[in-house]
């Protein structure tokens, strides 16, 4: 247990960061490889002197990407956030950005205090993958039935048992979530799905998103996913779709819960 | 002489490619480094078992982007378009796409038939910069009064010498252009210049931006422009904004004159 975990004086800080998460090993410290939580929390102690523990709202996998990442973490120094957020980025790689910092109410904690998490996923869906989106969508050349593959999302709103779309291995205590919204949109080109939930499922948005791309292909009818779910058998879903297509868009909290 | 260059039997071919250019010495071929014209004329070998000169429409340089290079060349063997913009793309880099390819006319060729191009570059204007962004646009935290520079930029328009924004040591011919529309606009947070003229000399597209940035800091106003235009004095313009901004968007051909 670290000081920071029982003084209550030191300054505790929310900051929300972006990253390309093409060259790391994702948002948790591993034996091995870059991670964006080693990399925020080498900074933190350079800056701090100590070492300091961060927690993510999301564990994002390796090549997923993250638009607004919520992170918190005391220090012993004070700043205010604008101060944060610079001396931050000047030690962090281009890659990871801090977009803001602000001082976090007391008990305030990135992931158990979040009431909602928003990931996108872009899939590149024609003959020839662009170089601008080799890093940020999965390509799928073939035609993809866009309104089918929307119908299908939306079967997924509400309070379900998502055990079918959980990667194997991971062991959450409970596999019920409450998906807010689920949907299928075309974007400059590519086909987006985005979901809000209050809480993902090891690799859930991603077997989600494989079982779409069966139903956009014609390899399975829309009203497959309803029958998917209700098996809560991973075997049955789709593939898990690649990381590189996955973003971490942001998370919502109340909003007295944030500051002090 | 190559045997294509006096053998009109042999297929010529107008292709279409688009490239992220950040890890390249630019478009054309080099003594040190790897080019995109390099890149396409080994794939060619590859494909044809000889040496194949490929002509493109625009020199982008080191680090500058192309959404739609067009190149043109000759070889032995006859394939529909389809055909070989897979046989190409399969022997170049994901960051190197041809997007299409077709029979062109006898006598096309892809920089002097060319009737326009179109430039784009674009400013990332934030406090921050963004992950997402730092491949593809010039940062510049410092505020901008946009409307000041889309007022600016309309002066290029017309028939000018653009010797104030020629590259130190170019030496073309003549420095005179047509500049069919210049302009600046907001899009999806990025600050984003365009330009289509008849040629463009060798950094002008960088000079002119490096200016538009002086006029949108309040370092001039935007009738300066005009002033450099008439001075004829590259000393007199801006700075020569950063490579990764600019992005070759498009080249435009007679109707006629592209397909045989």
């Amino acid at each position: 247990m670290r000081l920071q975990d029982c003084n209550p004086a030191m300054p505790a800080f929310k900051v929300t960061l972006a990253y390309d998460g093409t060259d790391y090993v994702g948002w948790q410290r591993q034996a091995k490889g870059v991670s964006i939580q080693g990399l925020l929390e080498d900074a933190l102690k350079d800056l701090d002197g100590g070492d300091v523990a961060v927690a993510g709202a999301g564990r994002t996998d390796a090549g997923v990407h993250a638009l607004g990442q919520v992170a918190t973490f005391s220090i012993e120094r004070d700043l205010d956030g604008a101060t944060l957020v610079r001396a931050l980025n000047v030690r962090l790689p281009p890659a990871v950005r801090l977009l803001a910092a602000e001082h976090a109410a007391e008990g305030f904690h990135a992931r158990f205090s979040a009431k909602s998490k928003t990931y996108r996923y872009r899939i590149w869906n024609h003959d020839v993958l662009s170089p601008f989106e080799r890093r940020y969508a999965w390509y799928v050349p073939m035609p993809l039935d866009v309104s089918r593959m929307a119908r299908a999302a939306r079967v997924l709103e509400g309070r379900h048992d998502f055990a079918s779309f959980q990667g194997t291995g991971a062991t959450a205590a409970t596999t019920d979530r409450v998906v807010f919204s689920s949907s299928v949109r075309m974007d400059g080109g590519a086909v987006v799905y985005e979901i809000a939930g209050d809480g993902f499922l090891r690799h859930m948005v991603r077997a989600i998103v494989g079982s779409l791309v069966d139903i956009g292909r014609g390899h399975q009818p829309a009203e497959w996913m309803a029958e998917v779910l209700a098996s809560r058998n991973r075997t049955r879903a789709g593939q898990t779709a690649p990381a590189a297509g996955l973003f971490l868009v942001g998370v919502e909290y109340d909003s007295l819960a944030a500051n002090r």
